[in-house]
């Protein structure tokens, strides 16, 4: 940020009387222009057969990670809840149909100033298709999982959690909440 | 938004290519402008003495629901965790020294872009005071709580979650995350 988007004026950095941290100030409006982190929503569409539970990945076709998969996800917009924003995700970037269920991870991600929630989802059908930001969408099993290219630490986690609760809930167990933070920038290969 | 922050020329909304929604698009350099959802994060913040649960609540010195009470909490900022925003912002507005605990609830208050997220904590001591923001704080019992002084609906609604938690807990339950939009305007007195 250089100039102020109310009146056009340069900003300079500074602590506000009364704050403990620098912000963009208008050198001649003077209004404090703040910055916070942004939340990335998205859902683990599960599909179910022959006692097989299967994930759907999207292969991206946008930057950053261009051709890497993910977990079908996107920037929370505003006048939208949550689970609003990962069923657009969902919609938008695999053309899937899914009924959402609860909120099952929190993660972290303070370095590029993000905050990732994925949803538990069931789709409701196999119609799904790639959306204008992804070459492909597919159902993997655990074991066919793309580890090595998957686009982003917090989907990696994701996705571990998941099917360590299905092997919890084969004993017993039930889906936790799963909060994680990643705390260093990943290493592009 | 009237002006580019990245080059002070004017900005018009319009819907970018290959987007579905109108954003703030800077008429000289093209840069489009973003808007999301912030986070409040905040703590509820337990004291237990003699089998009895009191929460610490802090009656607000600012703008907006002056005198109004509220749980510690505000808006994270870059470069920190939920976690970390949760801790800065129970010690900058009460004073108090907490071990944080799960986060408990989650919030949607679309119509005014905001997420609400609060974890349980344990206070430490009672060494808490109001911080600058802050009129005064106090811990109350479920019964003491001033439910129609309350500043916001999402602390209305975790408190409610969290003393029903605490019954359940007492026939064999235990806390659970609590997920609820706000979806209408709050209506001023």
């Amino acid at each position: 940020m250089k100039f102020c988007p109310e009146c056009a004026a340069p900003v300079m950095l500074k602590i506000p009387e009364g704050d403990t941290r620098e912000r963009h100030v208008c050198t001649s409006c003077g209004t404090i222009h703040y910055h916070n982190p942004k939340m990335v929503v998205g859902s683990i569409p599960v599909w179910e057969t022959n006692g097989e539970i299967k994930v759907l990945l999207c292969r991206r076709a946008i930057e950053p990670r261009y051709g890497y998969w993910t977990l079908p996800a996107g920037f929370m917009e505003n006048n939208e809840t949550t689970s609003d924003a990962a069923r657009r995700e969902t919609e938008e970037e695999a053309g899937a149909h899914i009924a959402l269920h609860e909120l099952f991870s929190i993660l972290n991600v303070p370095h590029v100033h993000q905050v990732h929630l994925f949803y538990r989802a069931t789709l409701l059908d196999l119609d799904f298709q790639a959306g204008t930001e992804s070459l492909e969408v597919q159902l993997f099993s655990e074991q066919e999982i793309p580890w090595d290219e998957i686009a982003f630490p917090t989907i990696s986690h994701t996705l571990k959690f998941f099917f360590a609760d299905i092997v919890a809930i084969r004993h017993g167990g039930q889906f936790n909440l799963h909060a994680h933070d990643i705390m260093h920038p990943m290493r592009h290969g």
